[in-house]
């Protein structure tokens, strides 16, 4: 498997682009220390590279002979106590681009090659340092932006999901070996893996993997967002509203100096979780023609969110005019599981409650006004009670889809061993069912792999990772 | 002077701000250590972050007591030996936004305070690391964007022109303690300090200040860039040129995946120099009605400029119809010193040469054709030579107005002692003469110095240096 063949020395800016106080320049690989003595002046007298002890910081020159291009600190991590699991060496630059390109430059004249995305983490994998689910963690972990997301991929990293896989699977092998042992006494027709808890032990996979599966919803909501749709009449106030809690979160992300987050345009964290206001816009262009072409195209829309926030006029006085289409909301939420919200704007008008509103008292409904940012914190609030996941604190929510997939094809695998097993097939026709369920399952952690799988994953790294 | 008490604990992204691979954080002060061992859990057992060794690293877990935040690398310097020449800890995790913001926050929270712009250099300064015009290049090292801006910091920084400083400060420091003596001896109208050494000495002060203050010309124009106008008549392809220049560069800076710095307009980097190509839209719509309003306007955009690139489109057949004003021209470059190119666009189009040419074959003339980029790199070649930039080997170029400003008021002071000396008045009144030099020169290294030259020099610094 060519890609993985770590026998070169590689580097990469493992820090952010552009300027900054300080950038740190990665090298990994057996030429990382000889090629780094090369270009590195210690200021500690008679201070050998290859022969100093890992962990330690070095503070010294870096450049080629006649041309200085900063004084630096090294870091040493020695085979295999550094995050690749090879001889590893950090070097920390003045932050200009200017210098980092140099840096790397020089470092790549002396023989090493630019790492590729993920290529350090891949080689992490390669030298057993985490398996492969371990290793789609670090990634989540960097893009993470909020705490559930941040928290599912920490949890992730540090094995926990890897556990739960590698434990069904164990069964399953032990299970294996025992029919495999059939075959070698097939002319005596023993049975050393009892066909009851064989069943037994595929139905508790069925179960087990079956919850994995469903935890993707909420694993998935977690790491991309919670999609909230912002639907109502025109001129209730919609984009106010959306303005007013995107600008409060807003607040929040930028009280530390130089931490400030990209904006992701219409993403905001409430309370730790993510949320994606999902194509609003579309959605109120289609609002407006609502009376005359049907809901429809809204519907569709809708069918995307998990929350639904209907914005209502409170300062009209006929809930009629509110909510015009009043039983094909009940339909919409009594088919899918969604969470409805209903929200009163402009409160500070608000005389008395609408007439017909009391049909709707079995929904939340919080009065706020957005144009004053009154009561805002209070739908903030309903939005994170909306989301009700109790399953965060175990370790067994799945939120990625290549993880998904493979649970797909564990869980048809398994049936069919139950299909068999129900038919009395053969033990060598079981063992190829198991087989195909061991692959699945084994492709999660990296026990199985193949180098299509570790080129898709390792692909979407960034680079210096 | 309250404002480098350094007696508290400041914490910074050192990194710069956004998403990568690691982040590093920097924390300095009495606290860093216990406060770091409030926070981070190391791997090894039985490790003691207060006693371990500095320049040491070590692995482990950071978070609150039931909040895992991540896992990171901890990276040791005991003061004296650090940057800042306190205790510093420099914190490596995983380079998402979450987590960058999220330790700050627990740092924060154990009681240290967000470091102000450039206060780790500022304490660094503080407790003698180096001195103040070694503190303000490494701002200049870090928004250094070329190989000669680059290395006029790195020199500075390195202490290169300190020393010149220092040396010519202290020749001065020499002849007041001898004057000051005869002070002591007034009654006996001994003269201690020999005044035509005093003389010579001050000449040699005034030479060797005036070719610091010269040397402001070239430093600032490495700094800052050197203005190039691209100037001539409509249509003879300004623009197509500038971009033909740009493009060029843009393709060598983007070589290397994640380091392209940010583009900066109209800047390009050419053989390690900046060229800032000043206001050419102006001068461009200025040059189109040259021929009824005159050139005035145009002039004053000249005049910025270092170099002029006087673009003509060669498949005309006479000069005049290329160079309208040809006078006006010879008086510009008699009048300034500057460099004059002409720039002989759709060479493609050639067909022999101008008439009236020859009366400018003393200017370097280059053929180029900006559309199909033939002989860009003779032209960037040339813009290079233009510059001529012999000093650049030795120390002593003066790149900071700060420093520029205080060579004048030094040279001022001098100019006073000569004056003085001729006017033969009494040591105690040219006592008070030198001491005003001893002071603008003191006043470059920081061996004299007020809060607020202090707080106008780091807070032009970048956070978490």
């Amino acid at each position: 498997m060519s890609i993985f063949t770590g026998t070169d020395t590689i580097c990469a800016l493992s820090t952010p682009a552009g300027m900054g106080a300080i950038a740190v320049i990665r090298i990994s690989g057996p030429e990382a220390f000889p090629l780094c003595s090369r270009i590195f002046t210690p200021a500690e007298k008679d201070l050998d590279l290859a022969s100093a002890p890992s962990h330690t910081i070095h503070f010294g020159r870096i450049g080629s002979k006649n041309d200085l291009l900063d004084e630096v600190l090294v870091s040493i991590f020695r085979a295999p106590r550094s995050y690749t699991g090879e001889d590893v060496i950090e070097i920390s630059c003045h932050g200009s681009t200017y210098i980092q390109q140099k840096v790397l430059e020089l470092i790549l004249s002396e023989g090493a090659r630019m790492a590729k995305p993920g290529e350090f983490t891949l080689r992490a994998f390669m030298n057993g340092k985490f398996d492969l689910s371990q290793a789609e963690a670090v990634a989540d972990l960097i893009i993470s932006h909020s705490r559930s997301s941040h928290d599912l991929a920490l949890k992730q990293m540090r094995g926990g999901f890897s556990e739960k896989i590698r434990e069904l699977r164990q069964k399953l092998v032990d299970f294996t070996s025992l029919i495999e042992l059939e075959l070698d006494f097939s002319e005596e027709n023993v049975e050393f893996a009892s066909r009851q808890d064989l069943t037994t032990l595929l139905n508790q996979l069925e179960s087990e993997i079956k919850q994995l599966i469903d935890s993707f919803t909420i694993g998935n909501v977690i790491k991309n967002g919670i999609p909230v749709a912002i639907i109502g009449k025109p001129n209730v106030g919609k984009s106010t509203l959306l303005n007013a809690i995107l600008n409060e979160e807003k607040a929040i992300v930028s009280e530390i100096a130089g931490t400030t987050r990209d904006a992701i345009e219409d993403t905001i964290v409430i309370g730790g979780y993510s949320f994606r206001f999902i194509d609003t816009a579309g959605l109120r262009a289609a609002r407006d023609k609502i009376e005359s072409i049907g809901i429809e195209r809204t519907w569709e829309k809708i069918n995307q969110a998990s929350i639904i926030l209907y914005v209502f006029d409170s300062s009209l006085s006929s809930f009629d005019d509110v909510m015009d289409s009043a039983s094909e909301f009940r339909e919409l939420i009594s088919n899918t599981p969604k969470r409805l919200i209903l929200v009163g704007n402009k409160m500070d008008q608000l005389v008395e409650l609408p007439h017909g509103f009391k049909d709707f008292v079995e929904y939340e409904t919080i009065f706020v006004s957005a144009k004053r940012k009154e009561n805002i914190h209070l739908l903030a609030e309903s939005l994170v009670n909306a989301i009700k996941i109790d399953g965060l604190s175990d370790n067994t929510i799945v939120s990625n889809a290549r993880h998904l997939d493979a649970l797909k094809h564990a869980l048809e695998a398994i049936e069919a061993i139950h299909d068999g097993l129900k038919a009395h097939i053969s033990p060598d026709l079981l063992t190829v069912e198991i087989r195909q369920a061991l692959y699945h399952l084994g492709s999660i952690t990296g026990e199985i792999t193949t180098e299509e799988i570790l080129g898709n994953i390792f692909g979407k790294f960034c680079i210096g990772k």
